[in-house]
């Protein structure tokens, strides 16, 4: 399935279209002619192709500078519009590119840049013009009299027409009191929709957000300043639920013993995310009352314990979530230190085994942005995998077991100082990478694939995962031959003596077992993948790129994964790291509106393809066991 | 301003036309045309007009009984109709009422009907047909499998299709678990757009509401079947918030000399609703978990003090409100013991001083549906005046003192047993109506109106309101000239001889000051209804009828008060009393979302006309000081 088979698709089986329309626009001066779904406003279809329209309100309608003229087609008058221009001007076709909706084909000119909007660069090289949810506007309010009996309420939405808002309840009690002793010279805080605060004088200086990446091991908070898009502070700690389990089933299955065990899930949850916030903005020396939203990418079993919401029919099948997109939440709901009434953005997840922290991370590599088509591969104890590009994509998860999480090897650990995280194997000895430099204690997962990769390199393993006999690796490789023996009853590869070289009980190896449970991991994956490729009748050559997400894929040696067949075979340069793409995408949700309303859309574009179900995917998986020839 | 006039602006001032557009309908056979706003549905329109359409399912667009067939123009296919309809029933112009949108003129065929809706009289004889807020639904679900992986959520909504819900987090948390129990069938609680619970099992019977009149004397609450509209009990307390204060003003005091006073008031406030909601349900043998909705009807002092919202601007001019409408409320924050999501209409205000009491009051006593040009006054220490019909409605509010209240009077008392509330004078002598038919004790606000009209009447006061000397006094009324004597420096007026006849000390007695106090308190009145006849370009004979709303004016008599000039000369029948208007008013929100609707419609709709910013006023009250002669 190729973008052009899509359109063919559309063009002739009329009601059976599963694709959105689209409405092509065309920028001039320069002629770039763009397809975007209808509804998107043509301020944001030109920053997403890279043309720059003028704005310095982010595009809130008020500073009236991202001017755009329609040559062709036509293109409604938005209220703003007729305040901001002459009825000539509205004639001779001049619209604000941030009200104007592509709703049919239209043809634009977009005048010479005079400045620059605001933008940063986040995830993975995504460019992203600011326009955070919360927003501050200070207003100077003409005070009341008996000829202008305004409600205070009223007096204050007046000078902030151009939204639509919801008010709190909270900002009603002192709304009185506040307005007066101000000199009705005060500062509106809006989140969303919603005012969440009036605030006496000019504090539209500070205006901060926290980023969480909540993993199932480690929990990552970034306090940003949300006017400029600068990340202030980060910290991060290991998530406070350990101790009842190193992966989501052990934790679901720790609350299905006891019911109050959830309460108690919930709650380390809310400490772990409350105490990096309090870490954050100690380090920035920042209020935490100026912080007045947080986004989350968890997946969702985390996402579902954190909130409260008994995660049972996540872990036991037909795997069901309680919802795939939360409520509107509050930053208190999650017993974050933030703004009386900061909000939460909670990632949506598209199934119980491809979560939230997929969906931010589809988000910050562009998957739904990029022409080209990709393959996003998140690895862990269950692998989460993404196919398709901006028309199309496909995901599934991939039950990789705990290979890589170091807890199945026999001298495995996490990725911590004195892990060995890379080894090469050359013909005449072998060269390891210890994380912190010190004397190797074991062997993480990125170790073990670059171990197991180097071991059928140097024809030490066969194809289907056997280590060879003795005098087969004495022929081939004669200066590792003596790291090859037996410990008990099984075969191991020395990967470094820790006494007298020769005393493999004092060494850290690679067992054959060990080597059979990456054998599963990596034909869970490589079912997982090659199904999607199968869906959208594509090969492996036609990947364009491959994406590997999260801590161990910033690890993993594109190179060893190649050889494995743990992702497809390419030329390594199209295998990159895309580093920790979950919290990226959650600064992309805090840092504008447009980025999160992509991931929520995501949710109805991403099909999801469940391999459990699937006829065919046990014989797939035991082709898979085998490595590439 | 007549109907007619205004009709005749609309057509003449063009871009200055303050009323709104109407669309006309004409039902068949019958050929009744009505002229409505428009958005309004069909279905809706009929029933305010006499037309009874079929539906049990109080116009959720499921039952599909509500048929009607467009004869002429055209009328949109909504999502319902296209289920309820066949293409060929669609093209000869079927389509559901309770959709219709009533845009354009149309002509409609009403079939006879098969069912009759429920409805339920309530307010001034107002018939309401039922569709609350509030609403159950009871589901028998598929069970998910690996085929059909839709989350619990989104498993209960799509069963809900007809409805476009938001969901509670509350409901998340325990939702897996209680589908699973309950074998997916379950009942799904609905208040507005907002699921609030589900629950096991089919729960559809018990659908319960609380209106409470929140005055600031007396709080009245009444527990409702929101399935049948029946009231089901019936309680009141004096409010605790009264050692503050009789009046709004002691109470706005209080809290502006310490701070913490509007907590405490607060509280107050919400425990004597707490206490009576409490009462009802066991009066009526009621779980309080099945009362998912209340609505509150109170003066606008009373509703910013129970909510915790600082009432200090509207005790001092120029008499500001922090809102009108005011958010999304729970049952919760009033401390009402109700289902834990239970939601609180509280009534909006159109001003400091005709607040949300008046717009349930307006809305029970039909001033917006009511053709005739009607007065309504609520006479209270604050007297609320609004004047108009169904097309337009003019309101403002008169500061008449505490005269009715009994408090600034020598001999008054409140309306309880003892007190004097009717007074007859006769020829020969007087008669008096006392309360609990015992030894009289004073005087309430309708025995003054009564004894101050019947002395005028009788000649014994002159239209200055002075007492007329004794030798004029024997000449007129011999029987009663004794009854007017000296009491230290004052002329009065002996009512009952408590001690022997001729003591006036021990008395109950009418004093000169009493008068002037009654005089200033109808001069207020009469202005203000004055300057709203003046507004409309009318003359008091323009008006077909005059409200007495409140529980002053349930027992006021209307002879009386047309003898005082309290209210338009009129013919006495056109005088009559409405009774409790603002509770009838709050039952009807809760029994339809229609008639709340259209409270909420009447803050757009009324104009307010504030009375101390007024050229003339005092002038005005100067002259209305004078009895009628």
């Amino acid at each position: 399935m190729t973008q052009g088979a899509v359109t063919q698709d559309a063009a002739t089986a009329g009601q059976e279209v599963s694709q959105p329309a689209r409405v092509e626009l065309q920028f001039q001066p320069g002629g770039l002619r763009v397809r975007v779904p209808p509804g998107v406003t043509l301020f944001d279809a030109a920053s997403w192709n890279g043309i720059a329209i003028d704005s310095t309100c982010g595009g809130h309608g008020t500073c009236k500078k991202c001017k755009i003229r329609v040559l062709d087609g036509s293109m409604p008058v938005s209220p703003p519009d007729a305040r901001a221009f002459s009825p000539e001007e509205l004639r001779a076709g001049w619209r604000l590119a941030c009200r104007a909706l592509a709703d049919a084909d239209v043809q634009v000119e977009v005048p010479p840049l005079v400045t620059r909007p605001k933008a940063a660069t986040v995830g993975v090289g995504r460019q992203v013009i600011l326009r955070p949810a919360a927003q501050k506007r200070y207003l100077e309010l003409a005070e009341p009299s008996l000829a202008d009996q305004q409600t205070d309420i009223e007096r204050v939405l007046a000078a902030l027409d151009d939204l639509d808002l919801r008010v709190d309840l909270a900002v009603l009690r002192y709304l009185g009191r506040r307005l007066r002793a101000a000199d009705f010279k005060v500062t509106a805080v809006i989140v969303d929709d919603v005012l969440v605060d009036v605030q006496a004088g000019d504090t539209t200086g500070r205006l901060l957000g926290i980023a969480f990446d909540l993993g199932t091991t480690t929990v990552v908070a970034t306090l940003l300043d949300l006017a400029t898009g600068t990340p202030l502070a980060v910290a991060s700690m290991l998530n406070k639920q350990q101790p009842f389990g190193a992966d989501v089933i052990t934790r679901i299955s720790a609350t299905m013993l006891d019911p109050r065990t959830l309460d108690t899930l919930s709650a380390l949850a809310r400490q772990t995310l409350g105490e990096l916030a309090a870490q954050v903005c100690a380090q920035a020396g920042a209020d935490p009352a100026d912080v007045t939203e947080i986004a989350v990418a968890g997946n969702a079993t985390m996402t579902h314990i954190a909130l409260g919401i008994d995660p049972e029919p996540l872990g036991v099948a037909p795997f069901i979530m309680a919802a795939r997109q939360l409520p509107e939440l509050l930053a208190d709901e999650l017993d974050v230190p933030a703004h009386p009434r900061a909000r939460a953005f909670v990632f949506p997840a598209f199934g119980a085994y491809v979560g939230g922290d997929i969906t931010a991370g589809l988000l910050a590599s562009g998957m739904n942005r990029d022409a080209r088509i990709r393959l996003f591969i998140d690895i862990g104890t269950n692998c989460e995998i993404v196919l398709g590009n901006r028309d199309w994509l496909l995901a599934t998860a991939a039950p990789a077991g705990p290979a890589f999480e170091g807890a199945a090897i026999r001298c495995g650990m996490r990725a911590a100082d004195g892990a060995i995280e890379g080894i090469a194997i050359g013909p005449g000895d072998l060269k390891l990478t210890v994380i912190g430099d010190c004397e190797p204690a074991g062997l993480c997962g990125s170790g073990l694939v670059d171990a197991v990769a180097g071991l059928a390199g140097a024809g030490l393993l066969d194809r289907s995962g056997r280590l060879v006999p003795d005098e087969v690796a004495a022929g081939l490789q004669p200066a590792l031959a003596r790291r090859l023996t037996m410990l008990g009853q099984e075969r191991v590869f020395v990967l470094h003596w820790l006494g007298e070289p020769g005393d493999a009980a004092a060494s850290i190896y690679l067992s054959q077992r060990d080597i059979r449970e990456l054998q599963f991991a990596k034909a869970a994956i490589a079912t997982g993948w090659r199904v999607l490729l199968d869906e959208a009748e594509l090969a492996e050559s036609d990947i364009q790129q491959v994406l590997l997400a999260g801590s161990f894929g910033t690890y993993l040696s594109p190179a060893s994964a190649i050889a494995l067949g743990l992702v497809p075979k390419l030329p390594v340069l199209r295998v990159v790291s895309a580093g920790n793409v979950a919290g990226e995408g959650a600064k992309m949700a805090l840092l504008s509106v447009r980025e999160r309303a992509a991931a929520l859309a995501l949710l109805g574009e991403v099909k999801y393809v469940e391999l459990s179900d699937r006829d065919g995917f046990n014989d797939a998986f035991v082709d898979q066991l085998q490595f590439p020839a």
